[in-house]
């Protein structure tokens, strides 16, 4: 099938980048949100990442124009779905939400359109039935579409086999690199692997095995990396590696979910709140005598 | 204390590295092994290795020659002991072999010496009783001494505290960045990361969420690296990772165990066998269009 008209549900951060792909690679789009703010605020992300992109001359002026005239924003989800050959879902992370968008979109889109998600920990198979059409759901997730350009195609049980192929080449013609995960897996292949990274630097941090700097420094010398682990958690933010370290039972992640707490209660949550591992705008293993 | 002579115990590849860089750095070495054979090699290893460095413009011809001129090798151990101030044991990693050569060393040794060993994956807790002095006694664990420039410094409980700053002058005059490891951990910091990154490869592969490539893809893409968790098994050794990994009992290493052996029936080791999880010695991750 050929997708022409793209509707990106939630205008947050992601729907905005997804969006604005979207429109950059020639589909029309609309962008839904219930909170006309949004709405705006998509439009303002928008235009500000227009600038970046032909800053870095990825883009010329008239194509970003070009992009923003084929971009619709609407609060009314008849207008939204209206004509849509795909929905790509970004609404909050939270499943009663994320079920009751579906169970609302299900009802109204037309019969052809596609349904996506792009959540981040959530699996399609807890979304697929509230939309009515489970054999047309599938997670198709991005990361940040700008930087790492890949995304993750998650079918769940009963996905139409036949929608990956679909999906696989929409991920192209959106510039991203398809990664296909072929069974349902919280948090896709790249989050399973660096929050097993994150646990073995929480062990040896909280065993004093050894300093923060040491752990961070050990990988980035090693792998020439420009970050390591600690510096990974303070970009990620402390709080939010809490909520998927608190959850676990074994002794090694409440120990680990102890030292986390400990620098949210002082108000450290990282890059965002200027002080996590490291201090911000700073950080000490961006200077060149960090690796000495 | 001030060192000037080291005495490295063990003539393969890594014993031939940190003697070449002590040697570099100014200090007299002396290389000591049982096998003339592994002595001599040890000379061509050492040559070709500055072939390399004078090539890269890191050392001079003459730096080079100098260098060369500061090193004995020995099979004796009285003469290759005789004025040491330090020794680096790097013979075969096994415990009753290391056991049995520092029980040989720590008798004939100067009171002065400090007793180092280069051990991967054992504790100085295991070896420092055997030599007779465990106050001396430290782990002191070099990585490949010139790519990744790194040394870790991990006491045993027993470990003179005025040895670690001792070791970590050392370390930087030998050209390395010292990392303190302030607890004893087989494998230091770095092998326990990226052991806990491969199992969880491990696990994503085994549990058939995805393929090898789609993996290694999606490290490769989000971290913005030349390879991924399945070309670094490659390049470790399939048969070192089954090793590490067959001896742990849970479900999942034992069933990645089992895929890790199903390579290597097949003569599939790696990057060395010329085939593991890629081909060589052009493995697709290395090719411009794997990340489509």
């Amino acid at each position: 099938m050929e997708i022409a008209n793209i509707c990106i549900l939630g205008a947050g951060n992601l729907g905005s980048r997804i969006g604005l792909q979207a429109a950059l690679s020639g589909f029309q789009v609309t962008v839904y949100d219930v909170n006309q703010k949004s709405l705006s605020g998509s439009l303002v992300t928008m235009n500000k990442l227009i600038k970046y992109l032909i800053k870095s001359q990825e883009i010329t002026e008239k194509k970003g124009l070009e992009a923003i005239q084929r971009i619709t924003f609407t609060p009314d989800p008849l207008v939204a779905v209206e004509n849509a050959d795909l929905i790509s879902e970004s609404v909050t992370e939270d499943l009663d939400i994320k079920k009751s968008v579906w169970k609302q979109f299900g009802h109204i889109a037309p019969a052809k359109t596609i349904f996506t998600t792009n959540t981040s920990y959530l699996l399609p198979s807890m979304l697929a039935e509230d939309s009515g059409r489970p054999k047309q759901f599938c997670a198709f997730h991005f990361h940040d579409v700008f930087h790492s350009k890949v995304v993750d195609i998650m079918p769940h049980p009963n996905t139409d086999p036949e929608l990956i192929a679909v999906l696989e080449d929409l991920g192209r013609k959106l510039n991203q690199i398809p990664i296909l995960v072929k069974k349902e897996n919280s948090g896709y292949i790249f989050n399973t692997l660096l929050v097993s990274l994150i646990d073995a630097a929480g062990r040896l941090a909280t065993g004093e095995v050894a300093e923060i700097e040491a752990i961070d420094k050990s990988w980035m010398i090693n792998f020439n990396m420009p970050i390591g682990p600690f510096g990974i958690l303070d970009n990620v933010g402390i709080d939010t590696a809490w909520h998927i370290t608190s959850v676990k039972r074994n002794a090694a992640s409440r120990a680990f979910a102890d030292l986390l707490k400990t620098y949210i209660d002082q108000g450290k949550l990282g890059e965002k709140s200027g002080e996590g591992f490291y201090k911000y705008p700073n950080p000490s293993y961006k200077n060149s005598d960090f690796l000495k």
